[in-house]
């Protein structure tokens, strides 16, 4: 492992995502151009758009969900900033953490000042049964995808391998549902912005509504226990520990640390970008754990000069709810073993000690592929500059981070953000 | 247009590529292991594969051609060099010159010290027309394709549009492919490496041996203006004047300047790089000229301090022969217009004033489209050095250029190259 210093330093001066949800009415184009509205609209002191200087988009799959593919300089042209260099970045569900970090070395190689990082995905075009293929097309479709593996199937298998080496119970994984539908009903841009209670709630009223008989639920755990309510999906893993499948769109603007202040009273320096590769999850001797996230985890920490313990707030890629417990321990925020004790115990709730997923999570917020890791970023720099409204998380946020995962873990990638 | 200095400089040290044609027995990895290997066998004092500290992909769509995605830590995996970050750059045809310009600013940003960059196609394992739908995403998808277009029909505009401005005829644009056959006759990685002369006398004797009446052709003019031999794809485009559908790969291996000589005798300096969008071809004022092209080509002469005119030779993105011709002018070689004088008087021919396509360009050499960027670094590097055999370009080859497009010019990407 190598980490050297950024030749210079970088800022986030603007972010911007739109609503995520299911839009048949709208393209990823449409999406983008809200996301870049949205995005301008957050740059304090204003900015011109022709200053921007070049263009990275995330994107898993406009190829397989529609039918687009050389698709960064349709969003280069949608928005207006034709001719800037635009370059798309593909590296599955970590696509769009990879494209802010292209977006990173494109300042510090001194050839950029202004950067615009976007990340897009438009999946509800396809019925469920393709989406899961396309999907399925981010893992190794030679020797995985043949052997009957499914997504929802290799996160299945991290778990069961998780619950028989640590005593995890199925039950454990609900408290990351519960928890980031929490966050999740207090941000207006998640996809499914309810909490699980509420949920319940609305089930019973509309059963009774339609003259049915109400479903005996007492808790939120006979709900979550409910085959009909929560059904399987893979087993241990049911509806609710699943990411849903969305239409979305988020951007970054990015500029030389020199020039912040140019453009924003409380710019976001990035301190920290680490990414790593791994073989695909059928050739590795432990299922446990992501040494891709680890090793992302620990180049990020280096270059920002920060350990596990200093980072005050995280959004992490909870694609499934046992993708969020291995995260924080990949991440070094807990031991091996101890993660879903932390959920349990509240350790990682909005206002616990170390809080994850404030946004809601993919699992809450939604999850359009290669727009995650870049929204990821929205809700830290929110968050860190205290406009968070009701889901803010209290204290002193000055460090951040962001954790986006392509696959099972095949590439990974983690940023630090820092308030000076 | 900005244009600022590289943090530091970057150098080439080592170049590979597999021969380029139908391989229906491999998938991408096999081919990029292949140039992975050969790459490897040109770095004139060896390395350590284990310093290789990240890798770009340029591929354009092993989603739709093989669905594989994700398919940067699948070649990071294939020739062992996880966990090193792996990214893939798609930016249509141009992914290889893209990924290749990621390489230099990974190296620019001070991050980096040694840079694998690959480009990948495996597009033979669909039927023809499948084939053109998969290469028509890179079109603008929601307005130019249901209109009707394929590629074959882009160029075609863009060919009869020049036709109409500066009188030229279809029978000069088989100058361009009667040159890059002879070149490709000489590159034993060409996947139609055959003159057009010997392609005719195959088919006559062909005929006889057949016992059929040999086709009447006296010249090389009576074949290529054979309804049967070179059949019309898109008036006034025959099938001569496109290039083929291919499987390829090709490598190449940076590293900082100040340290090109730990590995190589006669390194190659990456001195100049340049990019730029444009709208889809239907939004543009006029079809004869790929104005990102002009802008890439000014971007990367001002970074390298030098003009048009020093350039000694060329690698061109020659996806049909008109491509050729607009490239040499929006290049600055030739004035508008007359670029296609310059392909009948033989200033563009291998021992001409302006060598283009030495290897046989896409035309001859074969287009594996996300490998294509990347292969003609591969020519440039060999004909710098004075490795280029039989079609060894004659002279001092102090400087060499490559120009590779995306789509109808959606994306243009030029690197100018220096032997010091």
């Amino acid at each position: 492992m190598s980490v050297r210093k950024l030749g210079r330093g970088v800022a986030l001066v603007g972010a911007g995502m739109c609503k995520f949800g299911a839009f048949p009415e709208k393209a990823s184009r449409d999406l983008f151009v809200e996301a870049y509205k949205e995005m301008g609209r957050s740059v304090d002191k204003g900015f011109d758009p022709k200053a921007i200087e070049t263009i990275y988009i995330g994107n898993y799959s406009s190829d397989l969900f529609e039918r687009q593919g050389h698709t960064a300089p349709i969003m280069a042209d949608a928005v207006g900033l034709c001719p800037a260099p635009a370059v798309r970045i593909e590296d599955a569900c970590a696509s769009g953490g990879v494209a802010l970090r292209q977006g990173v070395m494109a300042i510090a190689s001194g050839m950029y000042d202004m950067v615009l990082v976007g990340g897009i995905e438009k999946m509800t075009n396809l019925p469920t049964a393709e989406v899961t293929d396309t999907l399925g097309t981010a893992a190794d479709t030679l020797f995985e995808i043949p052997a009957g593996f499914t997504f929802p199937g290799f996160y299945a298998a991290i778990a069961t391998a998780y619950m028989h080496k640590y005593g995890m119970t199925p039950e454990h994984l609900m408290n990351v549902a519960i928890k980031n539908h929490e966050n999740g009903s207090l941000n207006p841009n998640a996809q499914f912005g309810v909490t699980i209670p509420d949920w319940m709630k609305g089930r019973v009223a509309a059963a009774i509504k339609k003259g049915k008989p109400a479903p005996a639920w007492q808790t939120v755990w006979d709900f979550l226990h409910d085959d009909g309510a929560n059904p399987l999906v893979a087993w241990p893993l049911r509806l609710f520990d699943c990411s849903p499948i969305s239409d979305g769109a988020a951007a970054l603007l990015l500029v030389s640390a020199e020039r912040a202040h140019e453009f924003s009273e409380k710019p976001i320096y990035i301190v920290g970008t680490g990414q790593a590769s791994d073989s695909p999850l059928h050739d590795r001797a432990d299922l446990t754990a992501l040494p891709a996230a680890h090793l992302a985890a620990q180049q990020a920490y280096e270059m920002a000069g920060v350990t596990a313990k200093d980072i005050r707030l995280a959004e992490v890629h909870d694609c499934f709810t046992i993708a969020e417990i291995v995260a924080t321990e990949d991440l070094g925020f807990f031991a091996p073993g101890e993660g879903f004790k932390m959920a349990e115990d509240g350790v990682t709730a909005r206002t616990g000690a170390k809080p994850i997923n404030s946004s809601g999570g993919l699992k809450s917020k939604g999850h359009p592929v290669g727009a995650s890791g870049v929204a990821q970023v929205f809700e830290i720099w929110k968050q860190m500059r205290g406009e968070a409204g009701p889901r803010q998380v209290p204290g002193d946020l000055s460090l951040g981070l962001t954790h986006n995962v392509g696959a099972t873990g095949n590439t990974c990638v983690v940023h630090v953000f820092e308030k000076k």
